[in-house]
């Protein structure tokens, strides 16, 4: 029973609000030419917890490759359905999304990756979990048709160099899968008890705390008597210098165990100087 | 003369805002193993806008392997700078950003990349044409040595799948270079006449802006070569306590000014240790 105790949160874990909506999303490769591209999308798809993969008409697949460039994905080609169109690809699928290069005549609603990703996660959102999504992307060589286009309901354009748009198929993948993620975390996860419940954060130690701001202002105090004891402030305007320092040291955003070092090599400084001041004295007294 | 008019148009295109900005940004690479990774980084980089690419320590490159990967991008490779070290790779630097998948036991600022895009943005905006950023990405294998992270300010950790974390260099490369051109896109190209008529950035004083990694170095030896002389460094671990001052005064974004009135504190303590070392030594001789 205790067992029980301790498999439970584990595997809401695996089935928390942002990963299950991931699940519902599927990547689809539309005659996909080298094997290794879709070892690589495998990968893509998998660093972001994406974890469907559908291929339409692969030209070689299953395929030494693939597994090669999946490096560690294999999981996803494992999984991955292999069917004979894109009718079929995303016959169960509630939103459908195509992704191009290309100026088409015909125009579709064209949104850019982030933008897709809000969209994908109201879809999620707004209706039950049956929903689900495909994203499409086209041949490596000529992208999608017309005919496949005609299924989506919207394309991706992602933003790229007007001189080399040549993205690769895993790169492109990797974007959309990453903004998919991004949102999905953004809107579901924003509960923060529960993140903190799923991954407790390394308990900071007291040293790399943030230090108090009366840490601090002990911190600058003791540089200011030690910039006196220096005669540094005579030849500076001790209120401005002393205005810059606090400023300085403020950008660092110092922790606890800063300020110890700081005003260890402050005390240093005072000690050298007591140290000699004694023999200074006696050379006056002469 | 109507050519003319066609040329200047393209011109000012080459010239925008963004893609400016995009140029002040080079990609470096530590030890990189595979050439191909180097090929595909390019691609990665060109289609997203940047160009600059350094390489510390690369395997091999030149490489066959690298310019098929680069699929149309060669020109990054051809630009590429190699060099021996990570300090080189920087040296001119405004700002240095790490890419880290592991947990450390000193903690850096950590964003993820739409933070970090963020901050390279305004870093860029707020200062002078003369600002320098530099991402770091490590080893395939085993990332940046500590070392190589105490050169960088804050550090960029990806969003990833708990249990299949392993992202390849170049879809690292990818997501970031995504991210800062959507950012930089966003911030500076929404109205170009806007932009111009409201923000003519104040002249920023040479003072004022951010220091160079090679100043920022000058100031670091000088500190240590201070505590060295203050028998400071004999009570603790010297390597352990100058990596932590070192990351203290990186997260204090020092402009050139901090800089001078840091070393001028130092000159103080050395001089004052100068003057009173004669009459030790004369102690000594007795």
């Amino acid at each position: 029973m205790s067992q029980q105790e301790h498999i439970a949160p584990t595997s809401d874990l695996g089935d928390s609000d942002f990963e299950r909506a991931l699940s519902q999303v599927r990547i689809v490769l539309i005659e996909p030419t080298h094997p290794g591209n879709i070892g690589s999308v495998a990968r893509a798809m998998k660093t972001m917890g994406l974890s469907k993969l559908v291929l339409v008409n692969p030209k070689k697949f299953p395929h030494y490759e693939a597994t090669k460039l999946a490096a560690g994905a294999e999981s996803v080609l494992l999984t991955a359905e292999v069917v004979e169109s894109a009718e079929q690809a995303i016959a169960d699928c509630t939103m459908v999304i195509g992704t191009s290069v290309r100026d088409r005549e015909v125009t579709w609603p064209t949104f850019d990756p982030r933008q897709t990703a809000e969209l994908v996660d109201s879809h999620l959102l707004a209706s039950s979990d049956a929903n689900k999504v495909a994203v499409l992307f086209g041949r490596e060589s000529s992208g999608l048709t017309n005919s496949e286009m005609d299924l989506c309901q919207s394309q991706i354009r992602i933003s790229a160099n007007n001189e080399y748009s040549s993205l690769n198929l895993a790169s492109a993948v990797q974007i959309i899968a990453y903004e998919l993620r991004m949102q999905f975390i953004g809107s579901r996860d924003d509960n923060h008890e529960l993140q903190a419940a799923i991954k407790p954060e390394p308990a900071i130690k007291e040293r790399q705390m943030p230090a108090t701001q009366k840490q601090k202002e002990g911190h600058i105090q003791h540089l200011q008597n030690t910039l006196e004891a220096l005669s540094f402030m005579k030849a500076k305007s001790p209120t401005v210098l002393m205005r810059k320092l606090t400023r300085l040291y403020n950008k660092a955003d110092l922790t606890v165990e800063d300020i110890q070092i700081l005003r260890g090599i402050l005390t240093a400084v005072q000690q050298q100087m007591d140290s000699t001041a004694g023999e200074s004295n006696a050379g006056d007294v002469e």
